[in-house]
């Protein structure tokens, strides 16, 4: 018989399972991704980090890349002639999609970084309204400041601005703050167990004027480019915090150093614009900003969420079932 | 009619209501505290900083300390001979109990610091594990940080050790966090809601063991002091952090500066032994320690939960049901 290779046909052959003869190969970039696949049946994992081609590359249907890779996708699957599914570990996924070889379907990491991302926003937050920086400082002078009443989360109005998966965990860490939880998103619906209703954007003007904290996690479009610019900060109340952890230029960054650099707002910022910021840029030393590295998602948290995903995805595949988070490619909605 | 000034004959004839025409005199240290008793009938609220006599105190029934202060109860209840209840802000009253006047009952704040203490538990918590003090130092250089991974609070262990009012507050706050959670207290009982069951104190040496996150709010008495020494912190698993929003001294301070000066233990302290923590002490310059000093509780959010807890008092009074939180006196539990 001649062995039909097309992606589409292999799949169909596995979901009918009657070619448990011939293994699902699949590239993984560390051992513990192999380790954690090796109890399934029909799949034979090997550790790949890339960088160079794979002796076994031509069987290779299933590949995912390390993370934090500068590799391109044109380079890394030349040769990969039985490649089916790209799989990568970061929810950004754009650069990627151009060279994305016909018929490989490319499957970005959404959900994999949730929890640390959400997890730092909590971090941005709470550090930033108990004066965490402020104790730092102390510290390094050896010097106990003095007791006086200071702010707390609780009771504050917190504006959740995004409310996908990202932003549902960041508003789940919220609610036992003793806060008031809103959430925005691009279009209005209904709510959840967290927010009476979801906002749609249009009254996000209305909404920040009324919002002690304000949290970002919108992804990063034409529409939400600059969309905190001068006048939508200038809606925000006095004292009020922005925490940015979507990407930097949703943000007017000159903007939000004017407003902070009267110390009307204060902000607190995993992202900027530009980034990384230049030794000489301003927000480095306007008051009430905090600014971490973009250290969102990239924690130990995301290896068994990553560890996770690859192997559900797998086992999608043998089941002959579609995979989750497919962006671009054959297996991608239209 | 002889009036009988005696407290509880004053408090029975409120009861049944038949001297409307007396109202409840209550002194509070704030007018916005007499702004929310303004609404109850037979209330007649003033205020009084209590740092001089007030002309009205000998119709003074219900006082309500100021928060922070350095008054003791024999000054400030000289003349108040109509006095019944006096209300503190704090938790702590171990230091008025003494000077008590006969027939008068002492009420503490517990539950008014909770949502402000529990809150900077999880502020210590994130902080330490997401390097904000890191960062707080690059930002002061101008530099960012290059990428790498780093730790994340979720998938961690956490235990709460204290399982009262504020540890389950703090309990309820890491929940979301994708931890698995663990309590302890000082007799083992049945879990709740966010604990399978509550351990007795003798599980601790074993349980702090296998947990990467060690919250203590324990109430520092004679069993808890020193309760972590050099035995029970060489117990914590390598990279582990000790969080401590209780009091300094359940602590062995030493034994602590020992196992974080090698860099083997991390710790996050709201409190410290002694305290304030004196310029020279090795404490400070510590490796992988982050000290608040002590604003576990002085918050913004006590206000208005202490002002919820007077107007809960005053309407008990009034209806002839039992004050809450009474620690000594006549109306407190045997």
């Amino acid at each position: 018989m001649t062995l039909d290779r097309s992606p589409a046909t292999r799949r169909a052959f596995v979901s009918v399972g009657d070619m448990v003869d011939l293994p699902l190969v699949v590239s993984v970039p560390e051992p513990d991704y192999a380790e954690a696949l090796a109890d399934l049946d029909g799949v034979d994992p090997i550790v790949w980090d890339m960088e160079r081609p794979h002796p076994r590359g031509r069987d290779i249907r299933f590949a995912v890349m390390p993370y934090m890779t500068r590799l391109g996708l044109a380079d890394v699957t030349r040769g990969l002639d039985a490649l089916e599914v790209v799989q990568l570990q970061s929810a950004g996924y754009e650069q990627f999609v151009g060279e994305l070889p016909e018929g490989v379907t490319l499957c970005n990491a959404a959900g994999v970084h949730d929890a640390s991302t959400a997890e730092l926003a909590l971090t941005l937050t709470l550090a930033s309204i108990r004066h965490v920086p402020e104790f730092v400082t102390s510290q390094g002078r050896a010097q106990w400041a003095p007791l006086r009443l200071r702010p707390a989360l609780a009771d504050r109005r917190v504006l959740v601005v995004g409310y996908g998966r990202i932003g549902r965990a960041i508003a789940r860490r919220f609610a036992p703050f003793e806060v008031t939880l809103t959430a925005v998103a691009s279009r209005a619906r209904e709510g959840d167990e967290l927010v009476p209703q979801v906002h749609g954007i249009g009254d996000l003007p209305e909404l920040v004027a009324h919002h002690d904290v304000v949290v970002v996690i919108v992804p990063l479009t034409d529409a939400t480019r600059g969309l905190f610019d001068a006048s939508l900060l200038g809606r925000m109340p006095d004292g009020a915090l922005l925490v940015n952890v979507a990407r930097g230029p949703v943000v007017d960054t000159d903007a939000l150093v004017a407003e902070c650099s009267t110390g009307r707002l204060q902000a607190a910022l995993d992202v900027t614009d530009p980034e990384p910021l230049p030794e000489d840029h301003p927000l480095w030393t306007t008051p009430g900003v905090l600014i971490t590295p973009h250290v969102g998602g990239a924690t130990e948290a995301m290896r068994p969420r990553a560890i996770a995903l690859v192997r559900r995805q797998v086992q999608a595949l043998l089941a002959g079932r579609s995979v989750d988070n497919a962006v671009a490619g054959p297996l991608s909605a239209p």
